[in-house]
């Protein structure tokens, strides 16, 4: 493989590079820059705000392991207005970090120190759908979920982005962001269904990269430079995005299988059997099936009411239910006659299909309660898919109170490899230090990446020069970022390495 | 809709730009820089072609539109010839125009002057096939038809880029082009498929942008920038490209309608009962269908004998015969009973498949002898897809020799509207300054693109800043370009504006 050899390369040379992208001296923001960020937002009611407990919540991200000290956060409510902002924070050179839903992993929406905090929230109007086409476009303030049952319900289409935050996380951060989430296969990344982008740059100059074509070859396509920036070369206040019709039919089952291969053996057979209808296909082991149970009944347990080895939740979305019940009946009789699946359960109405949904969707928060996480998202070459955490079960195996449990998009290659530790917050430097840099080693070795959808934020983003991209690229990337931020001040201290790599 | 009025805006007052981007003054290739080249490519037999009847064919299009001076095309077979050419030429000056299988329609692939040709021909590699991912790595040289037929017989998987000129166009040029073709609305564009590339910059610098992982979210995605630049950033050396599973059943149908408005019925109609089996939906008008009579039997006919006023081609790949066959046939019933269909006719077996689709892919190289072409590849509101082409019959209704022809990928809103005046290449001045800027300005009135798939080459270069691009996006583009390249060695003349607009 390519790639595999390519990578391999990087980790044995690529192990220096100078941080050339300038990084300006930021200042915090002053009693006298509220004054003005205030006028700039006409002096409206909430437009800001710096209420120290009200500034909690937007200081620190859902898992309490990230921490800022923005003193204020701003609240436009239009393009224009995030222009000035941008512009005035700019030529004051006063970091700024854009927030969304504030539900990513990695730390990216919020501050590193003092940084403004720019919410999202108040763009959250939806603009329109062209029906002909079936193109959304809103601002980016707007929640997932909210436009997932606006198309769905008032246009009888799709909106083809799906993930656990849907309740709380915002389309501008998912498109800031990259997100991935369970219908990657079936739709694709964003780059693939975005129509167009409104960006305000660090300059606070508007840059309208909208269009009304599907197709539309003027010009450099400079949208998806901001497509998973994180916010970095500027801010996303509009989107228009494609979606598919509705689905007339929808089939979920829930099925165990007692091998990895076995999980891999049935992936393949629901790509052969189910085709073009198969639309998600998600993996959960025992380890983390034995932790969400303590909150949701698990819909297939072995006959000593154990939770089996491993566990898919297989759904197909098509335009006819005969059709797709038959291909799902001949994909399941398939599974079961050659072993692969050893048990099974298919949802009866949509109530039972939402139901399945929870327990793959209840993996994330269900284990955040259980203890200190050291969460990894990777992406790995199939066969491998599941080696790295036998690997890491190994590796740690003398300390009985640790929990290595996973669940992803196997159909991507995306693992979400958990480790969990006893005690909330207390980061166990001997666990961490067995685990990296080892893990991340062992996904260059094997071709992966260390960041498959959840992307660097200020967790991740120091080993972009160790783990993803050569000097060279790197290098072009801090260009980039020099080129679109010179005074450093789009959420600072994030995405791009900040330390020299050793 | 947004982007209407944001045209529409964009027509009014952006009238003016400046060229900001730096053109140095670039020399001509010598005796002495042949040798040189020569000596990079080791001297190996072929390397370098300076014979003037060979060099004919590579400084002129396949139109015979574009004629281009250049005393030299050189033949790389690595990409590291490539990169020691791009930083001799680099250090020099020398213009470098890439070509691939020089199919293109806007003229950028042929050199405006005297710039070095450089061949990608000789980087006809295909790497390997991840047929766990289903993923494609190759050099950029290979034809688009070779690897269609690698891939389905030895892996049996899909390329999914399709078009006309898949015989002799290279899956590089593709990818600078951001070719959509046929089957655009089924699979997406490049920006949807590709998983990796290696670039090559114009100071020689080889961009490694390869990845083995379908998802990646590591460092700003710099492959989508290359990707319809049209070899004005760099140098596309090798792709990486997701395919999709063979389907195992592929029916195509030839369906004559009455009225456009009966085209979009139909298409509505095809979208719900095809659903996700809809692979494409091509479209042609009864003037194009007179032209491709001359040469191929058209399948439909009315009791005449002659052509339909319009027909389409529809075609749906899916995994299951029976299902397909049954939609198949309830879309039919549908658009029969209602009318919206008048005549129309299945496909039997797969040469019957193939022949309908050359009466679709003829269309372009049949109306090519038939006088002087005026080609416009447009994006336009799936409603007004037809309004523009009655518009320009109206407008050139005083000159009874000229036709006006049509087809094109309704279903992505893309139209190719070509005006043909009598004698090849005698352009007619007086029909020409009825086109245009005529054309144009009624496109982005309605909200349309110029170039919807074409892109913009040295045919439409100075349009971009006055039809598509406002003075922002303009001059980000242009400081991009000599980001990239500073000297403006790569492809010089082609995709920005060179002149001031009026």
């Amino acid at each position: 493989m390519l790639s595999v050899i390519n990578r391999r390369t990087l980790l044995q040379t690529q192990r220096r590079f100078s941080i050339s992208h300038k990084v300006c001296a930021l200042r915090a923001p002053t009693a006298k820059d509220e004054e003005v960020l205030m006028d700039l937002l006409n002096n409206r009611k909430g437009a800001i705000i710096n209420d120290p407990e009200i500034l909690k919540k937007y200081n620190s991200d859902w898992s309490g392991q990230y921490i800022g000290k923005s003193p204020i956060v701003v609240r436009p409510k239009t393009t224009k207005e995030v222009s000035s902002i941008m512009e005035y924070c700019n030529s004051e050179k006063i970091g700024v970090t854009p927030q969304s839903g504030n539900t990513g992993v990695v730390g990216g929406s919020v501050p590193i120190k003092n940084e403004v905090i720019l919410s999202m929230e108040g763009l959250n109007e939806i603009i329109s759908f062209d029906e002909d086409n079936g193109i959304l476009y809103c601002e980016a303030g707007c929640i997932l979920q909210t436009l997932q049952d606006k198309v769905s319900s008032d246009y009888d289409h799709l909106v083809p982005i799906d993930l656990g935050a849907k309740g709380t996380c915002m389309i501008g951060g998912n498109f800031a962001t990259n997100a991935g989430g369970q219908y990657f296969f079936r739709f694709g990344s964003i780059h693939a269904n975005v129509i167009g982008i409104e960006v305000v740059l660090p300059n606070g100059n508007i840059l309208d990269l909208m269009t009304s074509s599907r197709k539309d070859n003027t010009g450099y396509d400079l949208k998806h430079l901001f497509i998973g920036a994180e916010g970095t070369l500027g801010v996303i206040t509009k989107v228009g995005l494609t979606c598919p019709r509705l689905p007339r039919a929808r089939n979920t089952v829930f099925l165990a299988c007692n091998t990895f291969d076995d999980v891999l053996k049935t992936m393949s057979c629901a790509k052969e059997e189910l085709g073009e209808i198969l639309a998600a296909y998600e993996f959960m082991d025992k380890e983390v099936l034995d932790q969400v149970a303590s909150e949701k009944k698990i819909p297939i347990v072995n006959e000593d009411g154990e939770n089996y080895r491993f566990c898919v939740l297989v759904e197909t979305q098509g335009s006819n239910d005969d059709h797709d019940n038959s291909k799902m009946e001949s994909f399941l009789e398939m599974t079961m006659e050659n072993g692969h699946v050893i048990d099974g359960v298919m949802a009866q109405d949509l109530s039972q299909v939402h139901e399945m949904w929870e327990i793959r969707e209840s993996c994330n928060p269900v284990i955040k309660s259980q203890g200190c996480n050291y969460k990894y998202d990777l992406s790995l070459p199939m066969k491998e898919y599941y080696d790295i955490a036998e690997e890491m079960r190994e590796r740690l195996s003398s300390r009985t109170d640790i929990m290595v449990v996973n669940w992803g998009h196997v159909i991507d290659g995306n693992i979400h490899l958990n480790i969990i530790t006893p005690g909330k917050f207390d980061v166990d430097q001997e666990v961490k230090d067995l685990i990296e840099p080892y893990i991340f080693e062992s996904v260059v070795k094997r071709g992966g990446s260390i960041s498959a959808e959840h992307g660097l934020g200020q967790c991740k983003n120091n080993l972009l020069g160790i783990y993803a991209k050569n000097d060279r690229v790197l290098s072009v990337m801090q260009n980039l970022k020099t080129f679109f931020d010179p005074n450093g001040i789009c959420n600072p201290g994030k995405f791009l390495p900040t330390k020299a790599t050793p």
